[in-house]
C-alpha cells in the first residue's frame, strides 16, 4: 500500500511526502495522499534521510559487554572466539534482530554486515524490514591450499542470500588481508567484477597490523590491495586508520570508499584515527559505521556521528573540521555512492526518518547542528524503509520479544543472562 | 513526605529505598514503606546513584547550536560575548530550566554552575528540583585597580544565593588566571577560606592559554595558582588539559578537584585531553562535567562519560585504561570529595536514577558495562533528588512550557528560535 507522509518540514519547508513501490514519487508543500493511501500525520516532525551503518557486525550485540576493557587480542581470544566458534543461526537471527531494533530506533536503514550465517542476518534484516547487504566472512589463514574451501565459501553463500528480496544486497566480505590468501582475494576480486558484487574488507585497522603488514611485504596494505584487484568503485574498506597520503590517493584514484568507525577505534585503542580532512582532500569515498556491539558499544549512528565530528576537530586541532551538514551526509551514506544514500527527493529510495523537533535536545537552535552534536538515537520517533513503517511514536512492534528472546541466546551462547 | 522505593535492584540484588528529609534513611531487601509514604514501584529497575556534573554554563542551552564549528575565537567574539551581552534573568532562568530539563531526563542529580545571573541559576535549579553550586563569574581583565568591583561583586552575589534553600551552594567563581588579576584571586582565595566556599575556575584549557601564561610570568598555570592560594581541597580546577606531571603531583598534594570536560574540549580543539591516567597515578581528584550546552552540545553525562572513556583509551593506546566501573564511579561525582557523590547507602542525600533494565541497549551483559558504552540518558526512567520525584516514566512534569519558554527567550536574544 503507497504511504503519505503528511505535513512534515524538510529542510525548514513543509513537505508532504508520498511513497510507493518503496520509492519516493511526490514530494512537496501540495502533495496529498490518494485514496487508499495509508497515511501518517508528520506535524512537529523533521524529515530527513535516514542513516545508513557502512560497517559492522549486528549479531555481536549479543556479545555486549563481554570482555570490555580488556587489551586487544585477549578480548578476541580469551572471549570473543570461543563464544563464536559455538554460534547458531537462531543466535545469529536474534542477535541481528536486536541490533535491528537499536538501529531502527536510531534512525538507520541500511547497514553494511560481515558475519557468521549471513542467510540467518539477512532473515532477521528482512522480517525486521531494514535494508542489508550481507556478507560472509572469508578467511583462510594465508594459506593459499584453502582456496577451494573459500571458492565453496563463496558460491554457498552467495546462492543462499540470492533467495532474499529486494532489501537485501549479497556481498562479499573476505575478513583481512592478513587472515586471507593472496589467492583467495584475488578470487574474490574476480567473483566482485564478473557478478557486480561489492567487496566489504576490513584495512588497516590497527597500527600493529600495519607495521607488521609492511615489515612482511614491503608494501602498505592499499598499496597490496590495489596489486591484488581488490581496490575498485565496488569496495568497502573498514576503517583505514593508518592509511598515508598515498595510500588515500590510490584509493581515490579507484574509487573506492572508506567506512570509518571512531567509536571502535578508540575503544579498541588501536592506534591512529582515520584521517578524515586527508582523506577528503584526495577525494576519497567516505561512510560511517558503528562495527558491532561488542566493540562499540551501541548502535547509535546519531551517537557516533558526534563521536567522529569531535575526534576529527580533536585530532586536527581545528574545530572547522567536519562541519555539522558533512558529518550529517556523511551518516547517511551520501558521500560514497557504494552505500546508496540519497537526498529525500522523487525517485530515491522511500528511507525516512521523522525527528521530534519539540524534543529538549533540538531546542533552540539550527536543527542540523543539533542532530549532529545535541541529539541521540532517541530524537527519532518514526523510521520508514522502502515505504514501510518500522516504528512510529518510538514503538516498535513487537520489540519485548526481541530483547528477550536476544537475552536467551546471550545466555545459552556466553553463560552470561 | 517520606519517599520508599520499592523492589529496585542495587548491584543485581533486590532493594528497597527509603529516603525521608532528603536522606536515604533505610535500604536493602526487608525494607518496606511505612504509612503515609509516598510509594514508587521500581520493579525492572536498576537503582544507582545519580550523576553530578562537575562543570558547567547551564544557560548557554540558549545559544546551543550559534556558531557551530567556528574558531574559538570567532565563536567567542562574534557569537557567544555579543549574545551575553543582553542576557537577562528570565533569559538565564529560562535558559537553566531547559538545560535541568535535560539533565534530570539523563540522570544529573547536581550541577556545578558559573554563569550570569546566577540567582536566576539558583531560582531555575530550585524550581526544577536539582542540587545546584553556583556562583557569579568574576572578570577584572587583570586589572587590579578593579578589586573593588570584585569585592563587591562577591559580597552582593553570596548574599543574593544565601537566600535560597539546601539545594543551592553557593560558590565562588572566578573566571580564569588570564582574565582576574593576581589581587582579585588573592581575595578570593582568602574569602573561600573565611566562609568555607568552594572555588570554582577554569585552568588549563587550551593549548594557547597555557603557551602564553608560561611566556608571561614564566610558571605554569597550577604553580600560578598555587602561589595566588587558590588551590586547596575546596578547588575545582575546570579542564586542566594541559597540566604537566609536576602539576599533578602539586593538584594532588594540596587535594584539589580537576574536573574534565572532553566534549567540549574536543569540540573547541584546544589541544590535548586531560591526561587523566597520570592524574590518577599521581593521586587528584577527578570528576566529569559536560561544560555548557554551546560547546557541547548536550548536557548527558551518559553520553559524555562514554565519550570520556573513549577518547581516555585512544590517547593512551591502551583499552584498559578507563574501566566501565571507574568511569561510572567518576560521572557519579564519586572521585572527589568535593564533588559530594555517595554510593547508594543509608546516610547518603536521596539522589537516586533508576535506570530500565529492559531496554535494548542494556542487554545483554552487565550493568555497568552497558551504562557506560552502550547507553545513552534515555535509559533513564526516574530521577529522584532529595527524595523528591523529578521525573518518572521518561516524564517531567512541565517539560513542554520550559521548552517553549526557551526557545521564545533564545529568539530574543539571538534572532533565532
Amino acid at each position: 500500500m503507497p504511504l503519505t507522509v503528511t505535513d512534515a518540514r524538510i529542510d525548514d519547508a513543509p513537505a508532504t511526502i508520498r511513497i510507493d513501490d518503496g520509492v519516493i514519487v511526490a514530494l512537496g508543500p501540495d502533495v496529498i495522499a490518494e485514496p487508499g493511501d495509508e497515511v501518517l500525520d508528520a506535524r512537529g516532525m523533521a524529515a530527513i534521510a535516514g542513516f545508513v551503518n557502512g560497517h559492522g557486525h549486528a549479531a555481536m550485540t549479543l556479545l555486549r559487554g563481554a570482555g570490555g576493557d580488556l587489551p586487544l587480542r585477549r578480548w578476541l581470544e580469551d572471549v570473543i572466539w570461543p563464544a563464536e566458534a559455538h554460534l547458531t543461526d537462531e543466535d545469529v537471527y536474534w542477535g541481528t534482530r536486536l541490533a535491528a531494533l537499536e538501529m531502527i530506533r536510531s534512525g538507520t536503514v541500511h547497514f553494511f554486515d560481515m558475519y557468521w550465517q549471513p542467510a540467518a542476518v539477512a532473515r532477521a534484516a528482512e522480517d525486521a524490514g531494514l535494508r542489508a547487504t550481507v556478507g560472509m566472512p572469508l578467511f583462510d589463514d594465508g594459506d593459499a591450499s584453502r582456496l577451494p574451501e573459500v571458492q565453496r565459501t563463496v558460491v554457498t553463500s552467495l546462492d543462499e542470500l540470492a533467495a532474499f528480496g529486494p532489501l537485501i544486497t549479497p556481498s562479499l566480505t573476505p575478513h583481512a588481508l592478513y587472515t586471507v590468501s593472496a589467492e583467495s582475494l584475488r578470487y574474490v576480486a574476480e567473483v566482485s567484477v564478473e557478478h557486480d558484487l561489492i567487496v566489504h574488507i576490513h584495512l588497516s585497522e590497527t597500527r600493529h597490523e600495519v607495521d607488521e603488514w609492511l615489515a612482511a611485504h614491503g608494501t602498505r596494505p592499499a598499496t597490496s590491495a590495489d596489486e591484488l584487484g581488490l581496490l575498485g568503485p565496488r569496495t568497502i574498506l573498514a576503517h583505514g586508520c593508518h592509511l598515508d597520503r598515498g595510500e588515500l590517493e590510490l584509493v581515490a584514484a579507484r574509487g573506492a570508499t572508506v567506512v570509518t568507525n571512531p567509536v571502535s577505534n578508540m575503544k579498541l585503542a588501536g592506534g591512529d584515527m582515520f584521517p578524515y580532512p586527508l582523506a577528503r582532500d584526495a577525494g576519497v569515498h567516505v561512510g560511517l559505521g558503528t562495527d558491532g556491539a561488542a566493540s562499540n558499544n551501541s548502535l547509535d549512528l546519531l551517537a557516533d556521528m558526534k563521536v567522529f565530528a569531535l575526534v576529527q576537530k580533536h585530532t586536527a586541532g581545528d574545530p572547522t573540521v567536519a562541519p555539522a551538514a558533512e558529518v550529517l551526509a556523511l551518516a547517511q551514506g551520501r558521500l560514497s555512492p557504494l552505500l546508496g544514500g540519497r537526498a529525500l527527493e522523487v525517485g530515491a529510495p522511500g528511507d525516512v526518518v521523522l525527528v521530534d523537533t519539540a524534543q529538549h535536545a533540538l531546542n533552540p537552535g539550527p536543527l542540523v547542528d543539533n542532530l549532529v552534536y545535541a541529539a541521540s538515537g532517541t530524537v527519532v520517533d518514526t523510521t520508514i524503509v522502502a515505504g514501510r513503517v518500522l516504528m512510529h511514536g518510538g514503538r516498535i512492534e513487537g520489540a519485548d520479544e526481541v530483547v528477550g528472546r536476544a537475552r536467551e541466546r546471550a545466555a545459552a551462547l556466553t553463560g552470561r543472562s
